[in-house]
């Protein structure tokens, strides 16, 4: 293959023998799906199926962290359960993964008073010693105020007070708080863990290590354990803390996509990929992150073979493994495609809580975008017509690099960081009713996406 | 004594010999105290020492259980500082208090599938054996419930899963779970968290036991923990609890009420009392419940003091021991004033969290009402002039049942029962601007009160 090539809109034509050679506006492509989709969206909301799978996933297999026997349990059950609804080439494709151990782990405040502190080690963190650490403490609002106390960070252990601004902005300091502690020199990092609210709840979540400096332990601590440090820095107290985390990395473990199909009528090699991750970290049920994505795009392609529509290209429902620690899920999913990675049409992620969609993000060429957003106005009925230009998931990020077009399903702004990576990421946050949007949402994109006489216009991708 | 007196309106005029014969009205007596109100509640706004030394308590103290040696070094602090203040009198008086001991517990779910459950214990429960119990589990959702399967109870762990109406109504499980369970031949109770939000954050509180059945052991599992058991056994799940609690019963502690005074110019043996409780459950930091409440009474008399004002009664702050677990703070203090209650003019307790004020509620004689109304109305400037008929609070209740008028400081709807007896009970949720109004409500009206040139109009009390 050439090493580049142009964004070229509509080269999917060479792969749609029967496509009119002059293009229909998205429009006229669409509007004759009007009715079909109100036909999906009324089946979706009639039917509970959704949320009672969610519940027998989460409630009978718990968290899912890669490694864990709960995970291949769940995905066991996954797969014999598409097998029963009867779609077609459901199976697994064997993916390694790391295998990371929490063990367990404590933090205690030592000075200017006994107490425990609520903490969670950050996935993929080393542990500490067998005796655990005990050093003085150093808080820190930023990364910057580090650089400017680094001579005091020595054989201390820094914890990042940072204040919640956003996700995308307040998670910088669990990927790389352990790196720049470790370069100040300090022992072990903790951070205030990374959400706008809590009581009293830690949030765990994957760090980054660096090969130029050591690997100290890093946990998050509850918000409100780190603003008690800071008050105390703040009085003047000298601050000591006992740290002990048994946490280590086994070698890798054997773990597995799990996916079904509609096989398409008319154009089954092109493919339109939706899913969510099965795995989730080692704390609450992983019903929101992720196991609601999952079951959201399943219930999508089951609704859709249950009112016996058979779309012209072939509907793909993956729920990917490893999303949390390592992404392998997504990389093995695109390894394994090989050169049929340029007949995926499109690729979908349900990754921000299956609460209330109001629409997607779409990530890629703007011809493409004009067609899903035509689509996206079939779901005006439940509030999720808004396709915005950008977006994407984790698990389909593999895929859009290569020029898959991706979206991600977007969901009402709700207190979904309140519970990410916590204990309390269980399924009575959710709402059956919100759920079924979400089911329909991902259905009437999906189908009418895999069903288009004219494929969606694509970018053809850079090659690697 | 008599046994019975009717309410008499301005009996305690034979107290105050300096009253006029005819009663000034309300708004005659209160309106010149309203540029003294605006000066106060300058003051408390400008002061951030309440939110400081509320921080200092609850991060240097900790939570503060009956019986704990935390909550006698925080008692020895408040004493000391009293004294550094200036105000008179500072000392406690003893209290004997239950000493119930925690202990380590754990509650795991056995079958259907293994996994930890987030559990606290009830205070003043009894503790399982030494092994634990292994028991079936009976999920039921209200005690008429438990009546109509009375029969499947027997040997069973039975889980109250009421959802939450108000704190008032769904707290009867907690109290009286243990005690129903029993009857029904049960060999652990259970309950849902009394809470209307949880991010698996569980609530412990006291239990009664009854001499007529079984105590058997009694913990609050997370809303989260409840409501999974509650779908499993809708499932048809045979569900199966490990339950082990070292919870036990010391024999009685000594503990102190601490108060100090300003002591009255003109009336002294007259008494406005105000104050929180010092003792708090053994989780969190008992920063609302009730340090914030001791604290701001404390800060509102030390502000007082501060300004240089000395009414004509005198103005006691208190912080009683022992409210959450027995009430023998406040039933020693009523003991110890012996024929003086009758002195006490209005008793004022802060016991809903430190959020802001938006008035009081009364307990007491109509006509005293409608004095403390108009002392209420200078409270404009802050929001807090609402002073609603009926209201007290539990450790002004032993007064208030010989007659004293008693007042609870009333605070805007919050989340006060989403931190309630839990591991999040902390300051940070607190404002300091809250705080501060909470102080001048505080000073205002117990000023002022102390101070009318007319006593409060009282109720004689019942005796006894």
């Amino acid at each position: 293959m050439p090493t580049r090539f142009r964004l070229i809109v509509c080269a999917a034509l060479a792969l749609c023998a029967s496509a009119p050679l002059v293009a229909q506006s998205p429009t006229a492509q669409v509007s004759q799906y009007r009715e079909l989709a109100a036909q999906i969206i009324r089946a979706a909301q009639a039917d509970s199926s959704a949320y009672d799978r969610l519940g027998r996933m989460v409630d009978g297999f718990g968290h899912r962290l890669s490694g864990s026997e709960a995970l291949e349990h769940a995905i066991d059950w996954v797969l014999a359960e598409m097998k029963r609804d009867g779609l077609a080439n459901a199976r697994t494709e064997p993916v390694k993964v790391p295998h990371w151990i929490r063990g367990r782990e404590s933090a205690e405040l030592i000075a200017p008073r006994r107490t425990p502190l609520v903490m969670l080690g950050l996935g993929g963190s080393v542990g500490t010693p067998r005796a655990g650490i005990t050093a003085p403490v150093l808080v820190v609002s930023s990364f910057e105020e580090l650089e400017r106390r680094k001579e005091d960070a020595r054989g201390k252990i820094v914890l990042f007070d940072a204040p919640f601004v956003d996700y995308g902005v307040s998670v910088a300091y669990r990927r790389a708080g352990a790196v720049e502690a470790a370069r100040a020199g300090a022992v072990a990092s903790l951070i205030r863990s990374v959400t706008p609210y809590s009581i009293r709840s830690p949030h765990t979540g994957a760090l980054r290590y660096d090969s130029t400096v050591t690997r100290i332990p890093a946990a998050a601590l509850s918000v409100e354990d780190a603003m008690m440090l800071r008050r105390m820095q703040n009085r003047g107290d000298r601050i000591v803390l006992h740290l002990a985390m048994q946490a280590h990395t086994l070698p890798d473990a054997m773990s597995r996509n799990v996916m079904a199909e509609i096989v398409g009528r008319e154009r089954p090699e092109e493919v339109v990929v939706l899913g969510g991750h099965m795995d989730s970290w080692d704390v609450g049920q992983g019903a929101m992150d992720d196991a609601g994505g999952v079951v959201a795009a399943w219930e999508a392609v089951r609704l859709i073979q249950r009112l016996g529509l058979r779309p012209r290209r072939t509907i793909r429902v993956v729920g990917w493994t490893n999303e949390e620690n390592g992404l392998r899920g997504a990389m093995a999913y695109r390894d394994a495609r090989g050169a049929d990675l340029n007949r995926h049409v499109l690729a979908i992620e349900s990754d921000a809580g299956v609460f209330a969609p109001r629409g997607f993000g779409f990530g890629g060429a703007p011809e493409a975008l004009a067609v899903v957003r035509e689509v996206g106005k079939l779901l005006a009925p439940i509030g999720a017509d808004s396709v915005e230009d950008g977006g994407g998931e984790a698990d389909i990020g593999p895929l859009m690099e290569r020029g898959v077009h991706g979206m991600g399903l977007l969901t009402t702004p709700t207190r979904y960081f309140w519970y990410h990576h916590t204990q309390g990421d269980t399924i009575d946050k959710l709402d059956p009713a919100d759920l079924a949007k979400c089911v329909a949402a991902l259905a009437v994109m999906a189908y009418v996406v895999a069903d288009l006489e004219e494929a969606l216009p694509r970018a053809i991708p850079v090659a690697r």
